[in-house]
């Protein structure tokens, strides 16, 4: 990338909004990176409301335009259900943002409302920043790329997924619940291998539910509910725990989270050369992490945009280079 | 990328210089993406020698000024000692050109000559391209970018390394031999708890050596000589394994390698929370592998000349989007 586009020249003025778990994490991500500094959180809740671990202005989301000179990148820490197919599009027309959409699904339809109007405001948005999507696609798409000849595949966990939690939750006597999904070690030692195995849903993970009832519920029925559930759990080896609340409380708070891509393939003569590319995650928390790839990729959107980059990007379409404080000539010394 | 730029277009009409191992690799690697034909195989030997396994013209290196406008993308199959510093800035006077320069240190004096080469004759030269340099610097820049405050690992092997290998078979005495570098697997457990321990060169990697001795040759003599040789041994737990040629040829022919690059961090408040990314690969043929990262940059190279591009760019520089047959958008739905 050219030089004199911001690489230790100015520091990066990053606005917040929504001030949750990934709202957090981002604050902390900020201060872990040396040319970035945290402008404003905004919220849409009462500011007043809103107590941020820094000295850091809080702002009504509605007052967002004031700070259009003043922040350079916009996080965007919304969920991906109903906040970011809205906020994104919008706060495109003030800043450059980045958001970390992942409703693979809807990844398209988000993409063409975000590029429509950061192209029309001027600005860079990225969207879909995060590990899946996020680093895990950037796996999936270098692995692809190099070995044409392969079979791909993408294990998760272990962790909590929310949308299985939530799930769970609506079921009727539930008062609160946690799912966990595990990868099943003998599928990922049969991919490991290379034999680049042919593995139902059942066979890739199970998924584990804690589960507190609500007082005179039936057990067996929200087991059954559970454990029948289509898509979420019917095509799953399912196990359900009945717990108190302060056992759930205790035990499974945790943000921890994880997974692996890998992709086997083969070459040369009939294939005989078998080669497997693996990339995996270990996190103690999904937020913070997910934050920690927000904040490299708000430096890239800076970046782009000094450049006279618009409209909307993914990780797919920026190079490594502008996401790190490094120099172009730092990285090929020390980490090429 | 913009659309238009040979996605789905023209077939890539690529030129190999050099037909050993790698050059073949590459051969193997064109057939496999669907989008990419073989125009010439370009050697410095008699090239009535050289046998290709298809049919493709076999082209004199002294000729290659001919082929300028019948090749896309020359992939230089050479060595890093002595072939590239030389080839890559020469063949990118005519060709856009992909190469595996794998000499770390050297690699800003060979970026600056392949940029001075092809900026001048307006073409586009990648360097340092395959797996190390090449698809670990982008596990380490990204992870890097990712987490700020952590530490990096590289571990290498099991596989055979050629310079180690050539060491020991400039020893007097010694008629051939082969040197495997391995991973420590404690090593790698520590690394992968996110402890971050602090690792000397002796509690990383070990060294087998397989040795075959000229006859009446004193193998205790030759053992020592390899355990002290300095940079390349004494610094390692080594082992010396005296063999037969007929074992060495029947056992250790194979061109197996890999490794892992491991960065752990951590986030948050009193930096509690751990994080572990690491990316392995297992090959089983290290120059089918290498041929077919350069490949994909082959593509890369072709369409960011396409676009217009001039000059050197490592995996850095190159947004993952430009390596992969499929578009964008295909990219966006199916892997992102």
């Amino acid at each position: 990338m050219p030089s004199g586009d911001g690489k230790g020249g100015n520091m990066i003025r990053i606005g917040i909004l929504g001030y949750g778990n990934l709202g957090r994490g981002v604050e902390y991500a900020v201060e872990a990176n040396p040319d970035m500094e945290l402008a404003a959180v905004f919220t849409r809740r009462d500011p007043a409301s809103v107590k941020p671990r820094t000295q850091v202005p809080v702002v009504a989301a509605s007052q967002a335009a004031e700070w259009k000179d003043k922040v350079d990148v916009l996080i965007l820490c919304g969920g991906s259900a109903t906040d970011l197919p809205k906020q994104t599009p919008e706060f495109a027309k003030l800043f450059n943002v980045v958001d970390s959409f992942d409703t693979h699904a809807n990844i398209p339809t988000h993409y063409a409302a975000v590029d429509a109007a950061a192209k029309a405001a001027g600005h860079v948005g990225v969207i879909s920043v995060g590990w899946d999507p996020g680093m895990f696609s950037l796996a999936r798409v270098y692995a692809n790329a190099v070995l044409t000849n392969g079979a791909d595949y993408t294990f998760w966990g272990r962790g909590v997924s929310q949308g299985h939690s939530d799930a769970i939750r609506r079921i009727p006597g539930v008062r609160d619940a946690k799912q966990y999904t595990v990868p099943v070690p003998a599928a990922l030692e049969a991919v490991r291998s290379g034999s680049n195995p042919t593995l139902t849903t059942r066979e890739k993970h199970t998924r584990e539910c804690y589960v507190v009832l609500e007082e005179g519920a039936d057990a067996a029925a929200v087991e059954k509910a559970i454990v029948t559930m289509p898509n979420y759990f019917s095509d799953y080896d399912t196990t359900v725990h009945f717990i108190s609340e302060e056992e759930l409380q205790r035990n499974h708070a945790g943000l921890a989270h994880g997974g692996f891509v890998i992709r086997s393939g083969a070459t040369g003569e009939n294939n005989a050369h078998k080669h497997v590319i693996e990339f995996s995650l270990k996190l103690d928390s999904n937020p913070e992490f997910t934050a920690c790839v927000l904040a490299a990729y708000a430096r890239a959107a800076y970046r782009l945009a000094a450049e006279g980059a618009k409209g909307c990007k993914t990780v797919l379409d920026i190079a490594p280079c502008y996401l790190t404080v490094q120099t172009d000539a730092e990285l090929r010394k020390a980490l090429l």
